[in-house]
């Protein structure tokens, strides 16, 4: 029995694809779309037949609830090609997991495991194209959900739309960058949605972003709304600390999300035999450390930039540089090589995260 | 100069109206459309003209910003109609102000005066039929704003659709609501979003509040997420308590919406020589007035219900129900008929809060 009949997926192939294009060198990060895309809609408690179709524009009344209420919640996963023309999938069922948590969290429906990874192979499969071999390529692929029944009232929509739709990116950021500890604005709250990835987090990020980015630093570390002085989060990344030869990271929590990266990082931390410290970690234990000369690395941990070293952070109006530190010496570029070795397939994948995505 | 040149407004007339299939009588809030809504794009910087046309679908493509990283403002407004076939607004400017508060922290574009006030009336007037007269009748109106650029990009938008749908409506609630008072989830944090109307304060509530209904109390009473102690708002009403006679509310913060009604009933209360206190009132007072036989009444105050009365409220696993109250001794219903009536144009306006929708 083939995949399509087994989940009821329906195929619908674009007449040429636009491929040729598309300059596959100088990509913009989420702003070139590959051929097609997953659509599959939920109405009277249930979900419908998986449709890929052509990437494109879909009709919307006004009044629809993402519009005013916000039921919104996306994944951010990626596909990489192996120099034999595979394409690989990293660990899609812990953003299977995730997207239901999320989609708990806001009230929205479970979806199945076949209609999300199965789903996504079949139109990987039809896009594989799109995914270039080779250092830093990949294919974004972007699962989302989104509440679609019309009617202006403050309460959680009977109808949804599940969507996959797909992005050739090359790696997202480029260099190290300077971050800001966050002293009064939040993105999370206890009891709150921190946790998931609901497209409300992001929104209220972007103003304090902007503040952060005119005084000169590209992205905020998020402290806990009630003492900001917890160390927690950045906009699309978890965040690890260096101080002497151990790496801290706070444990995920109702406020902070629980990254795909971040929990491969620790499983490949822990077998190279780095010391890893899963824990509540304060900005002045960081000023400490920073004194003392013990605090070596900062970086950020997420599915779009892999790792994003950081190479200092404002507080209180003063930055602090963190040392210039050799690549062999790295925790982060040690890392990074690692994870990436194993996502594009070009260091044994021992932990078996790895998932092909089979040719039909 | 007519108001259409003065603001560049093009008007698309329906070819039939929708009315005469209408049934007045039994709406359902929200899920009926007046057969005009006001479309407004943001471009390049700047607002584009406003157009009115048929209420209807539009097309956007998967990618937009909404669907993924919650741009998303609103409004909540009604028109009234009162026995000389005249249409009004209430305090319309006091929502144009919040929506570019709400604007301004989710780092979308303000909008001017023009588009959103005059813009309003001009489609009013056109939709004037959709107003009904008489006790609790009302077009409630929606002005809301989406980011519509395309791309996956975890940033703001740079474009924008500024938009106004409206509703017929008959008032909201009926009767008296039984309430929880949060424990464990929150609305809003420190530094965070919750004093805006922006979509994601909405769907963060809607699973907290299905929890609540299951156990038989139809809204959740929000506390700070710190301490979980002070009482704040409810899902789409500010919170007032009367403790004797004294009527006391939370002061606006970051973490509560600036309600109009909220403002209005505190100037009216004034007007009437009742005792107002706006202060932080946590749980344990609740508890102990109540214990003591002062805690008299509890209502939410907002425009879709203007005021919600309270019968009692659940807090750790014990329910404390208000005493029965007259009518001619509640604040609650007397602050209501003042409201209603200055809204209806029943009673007189000697605020000068209410705006003629000038016909045309
Ligand atoms: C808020 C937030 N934190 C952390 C991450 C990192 O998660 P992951 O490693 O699963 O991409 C992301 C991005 O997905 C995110 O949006
Ligand atoms: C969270 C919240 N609080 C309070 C209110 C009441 O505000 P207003 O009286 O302006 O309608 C609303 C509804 O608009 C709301 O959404």
């Amino acid at each position: 029995m083939s995949l399509a009949e087994n989940t009821n997926i329906s195929i619908e192939k674009i007449a040429k694809s636009r491929i040729d294009s598309i300059d596959f060198e100088n990509l913009k990060f989420g702003t070139t779309f590959s051929d097609h895309m997953l659509v599959c809609h939920y109405k009277d408690g249930q979900w419908g037949d998986v449709q890929i179709k052509p990437y494109g524009p879909m009709s919307f009344e006004p009044s629809i609830n993402v519009f005013h209420y916000g039921q919104a919640i996306f994944e951010g996963m990626k596909a990489y090609k192996d120099s034999n023309d595979d394409v690989w999938l990293f660990r899609p069922r812990e953003n299977w997991k995730r997207f239901n948590k999320s989609a708990e969290r806001m009230e929205m429906p479970q979806i199945d495991e076949t209609r999300f990874v199965d789903g996504l192979k079949t139109l990987l499969n039809l896009d594989r194209e799109w995914v270039k071999p080779g250092q830093g390529n990949a294919l974004y692929l972007r699962p989302f959900m989104i509440g679609t029944h019309p009617g202006v009232v403050a309460g959680p929509s009977s109808e949804f739309m599940f969507c996959i739709i797909c992005s050739p990116a090359r790696t997202y950021y480029s260099g190290k960058v300077k971050v800001q500890i966050a002293e009064h604005y939040s993105r999370a709250a206890n009891g709150g949605v921190g946790y998931t990835k609901c497209s409300g987090n992001y929104a209220g990020q972007f103003y304090p972003t902007k503040l952060a980015q005119q005084k000169g630093y590209q992205q905020v570390i998020w402290t806990d709304d009630a003492t900001h002085t917890k160390l927690e989060e950045a906009g699309t990344m978890n965040v690890f600390f260096r101080i002497g030869d151990t790496l801290i990271t706070a444990p995920t929590s109702e406020r902070i999300l629980d990254g795909v990266t971040r929990k491969s990082l620790l499983d490949i931390a822990k077998s190279k035999g780095i010391d890893i410290d899963v824990r509540t970690i304060v900005v002045q234990e960081l000023l400490d450390a920073h004194a003392k000369g013990e605090l070596k690395e900062i970086f950020g941990a997420g599915t779009a930039v892999t790792i994003g070293q950081i190479e200092g952070f404002a507080y209180q109006e003063k930055f602090y540089s963190l040392p210039e530190i050799a690549d062999e010496n790295s925790f982060a570029v040690q890392l990074k090589n690692s994870l990436q070795g194993i996502q594009q397939k070009t260091v044994e994948d021992i932990f078996g995260w790895t998932e092909k995505v089979e040719k039909k």
